[in-house]
């Protein structure tokens, strides 16, 4: 049975520091691991690469069929129905619109006559995406991870996906194939990482990785992080809604049991002003729950980290919200855009009754790659700024260095630095 | 002597080599350090501070007189000549108005009559910027890191900055003044970013941390990466001059010791296609050379990480530049903005005769924190998209459920998520 909570409860803040706390692990044996990993992929390349599939992935590769055929995905496309094809094109068309409104563009400012300023944005050159393996791979996240990065222009990805066994996800073919992922391999874990931020004989070195993994998977995107960029660090995934007493609460208990089942580390949460509302979706949570075909992993999600919250008014609730910073935000309100405004932090933003989380995680458009654990504070969505870059543009005529110069040597020599003072003032010497 | 290089030199690839990994160093034990300092930290809060203040920098601190106070600050205007003031200030107010240029706004799309999607962009709560102490520290520094925090609408700026015996350069904290910094405190290394990544009583958490350090502060800014959000991991500077015989060679050569002047691991490179050119500019620079006060370091820079390449073209010569992904990027040439294009990777372009590199460090207006080590593959300068984060907003009608739920549903059904095609199902049944 999902906890009810009042702020006024003694044991409210000891409850919640464990919620939010459910991500953090002892990790320094994980660390060691994923360390002579990398380390052994920088020595060996693919041959290490081989080993580690065979020995994790009971998968024999050679350099020939450690990438992905076109064969295979043209298997992969024949063996996934035209039904399900629409719908990947279409998840795949509206998250290429969505993103498209993300671009920025190269931009110069004439406001002085005599230096020009500006800021060029180019697309990063290749980007390495991890699909996690099995029959658990999402296509959706082949998705969200390779249209924003065409979108932004990057000229090759390249995707990793272990198979354990051989076995693949033929969804997750068609959806690389439908975003235009150049390559594949069949490589997961530490090794696969590894291989993306250095290259190897055959798999070539990128510039960022993106996309969700298990803790060593996490562990080596962290590790690796400025020799090449990486995306956030994705904890277990959560889900907050505020509630003013509107609304059906099966329809907020399906919502709640739509994050419940993913695993049972995530959290669903629901916060709302009505305290029967709350004890009905409580009940409707009750009910759903043993309908459902991942009852157990939803029912430990919901025991350990699931709670209703009862608040005395929305402000109290909104407040909330803005101290856990959800990834998942709904607003089933009568009004919500009357309240966005007052919202500080969230991944993504679900507004009204008719608008659940799982038409964002699949084909609504924005990115379902979202900041957990209360990285909202300082993370966003994954999107086209991610697979971007820019260089600053200084451009200073003779007239624009003599206006300025006597002030840029007058800061060097503050600082102690006579040769950046030198590079001015000889320019200016003589004319 | 500057070494004088040709593409076909047969030990032209290991000389590269040297040059891109002279920012790698064996860190295992300082990783360990640092490890230790930051639990340390977490435990004991502002004890530890005060214990490794009083180790490190020889500074006896209390809860107290941790944070600089109003009257420290206005003893440091004080100090401060008029016209150092007025410089600095001119500073802060050019780059607040490049920053300014790249604010982004919240949008809402309304393509279509049924669903509602946008991103909110909001500035970060609080963040934390760290400032090396001594007599080498930078005024520019913190105007670069503070000015564009506050033009992203950052309510709190919490400065940290060593002050090794108790000594701070007070044009620190003049610059630190007129950008509006909130909080200062006389903290430094890696117990200052644990304090700001975690909080103590004395010092808030934040949610960014962003400034240079040495190697102890930036593999703490490593190691609480996750918690907070961090600039970039910065190494060595360097500069890669283009040219194509035109200009003057002892401007050239002033540029490259601006470089090579700031610490032994900087490195200068020009490469041009105009060999007597070349030469000249070494002539030039062994000459400018023994006048500097920082001759030793610049010396030493110049010897070991400087070279002057001799490439067939400027084809040939932005190729190379592209491949190194140069932090500051010179472009002097007769026509700079013809081969802008070309440029694919750099942190900072100055363009043509008149823009030497020193013009952007200090108040051109675009931030001299900038991508190194070849990292300007994948990171951008320091700016406002580091001080402010997104939210997706998804809002759907119930016309919009119905239009798009059936493909909703099928792709949840795909992945195997059942509850997450209920929520949309359980919506649509009864109307």
């Amino acid at each position: 049975m999902i906890k009810i909570l009042r702020f006024s409860d003694p044991g409210f803040d000891a409850a919640f520091a464990e919620i939010v706390g459910r991500g953090e692990a002892a990790q320094a044996d994980v660390e060691v691991a994923v360390g002579n990993i990398i380390a052994d992929v920088r020595e060996r390349g693919d041959q290490a690469l081989f080993d580690y599939t065979a020995k994790f992935d009971r998968l024999q590769l050679n350099a020939k069929t450690m990438q992905v055929s076109q064969g295979e995905i043209e298997r992969a496309l024949a063996a996934v129905s035209e039904e399900s094809l629409a719908a990947l094109k279409l998840a795949a068309e509206r998250i290429a619109a969505y993103h498209r409104k993300q671009k920025t563009e190269t931009w110069l400012s004439t406001d002085e006559p005599d230096v020009l300023l500006g800021q060029m944005v180019r697309p990063l050159d290749r980007v390495g995406i991890y699909v996690p393996g099995g029959k658990a791979a999402y296509p959706s996240s082949v998705l969200m991870n390779a249209v924003p990065a065409k979108v932004a222009g990057v000229a090759e990805v390249i995707m990793v996906v272990p198979m354990p066994g051989g076995e693949v996800n033929p969804h997750v073919l068609a959806a690389a194939h439908l975003a235009g992922v150049d390559k594949i391999f069949k490589i997961g874990g530490a090794q696969a990482v590894a291989a993306l931020a250095y290259g190897t004989r055959s798999v070539p070195r990128v510039d960022k990785i993106t996309g969700p993994g298990n803790i060593y998977v996490a562990t080596a995107k962290q590790q690796v992080f400025g020799q090449v960029d990486i995306d956030m660090i994705a904890g277990p995934s959560e889900i907050l809604v505020i509630n003013d007493g509107s609304g059906d609460p099966a329809h907020i208990a399906a919502d709640l049991l739509s994050q419940a089942e993913h695993d049972e580390l995530a959290s669903s949460v629901l916060i709302t002003t009505d305290e029967a509302f709350g004890l009905k979706v409580a009940a409707a949570l009750e009910e759903q729950l043993g309908k459902l075909s991942r009852e157990a992993i939803a029912r430990q999600s919901i025991d350990s980290y699931g709670a209703v919250i009862v608040a005395e008014n929305l402000q109290e609730a909104i407040a909330f919200s803005n101290r856990i910073a959800p990834e998942h935000l709904e607003l089933a309100v009568d009004n919500p855009f009357e309240i966005l405004p007052l919202i500080r932090h969230a991944g993504a933003i679900f507004m009204g009754h008719h608008t659940p989380e799982a038409a964002g995680d699949y084909l609504a458009g924005p990115n379902h790659t979202l900041p957990t654990g209360g990285t909202a504070r300082f993370f966003s969505p994954l999107g086209v700024d991610d697979f971007v870059k820019k260089s600053s543009i200084v451009s200073f005529s003779r007239a624009g260095l003599e206006r300025l110069g006597r002030q840029i040597v007058h800061i060097a020599e503050l600082e102690g630095l006579e040769a950046h003072a030198k590079s001015v003032s000889i320019r200016l010497e003589k004319s």
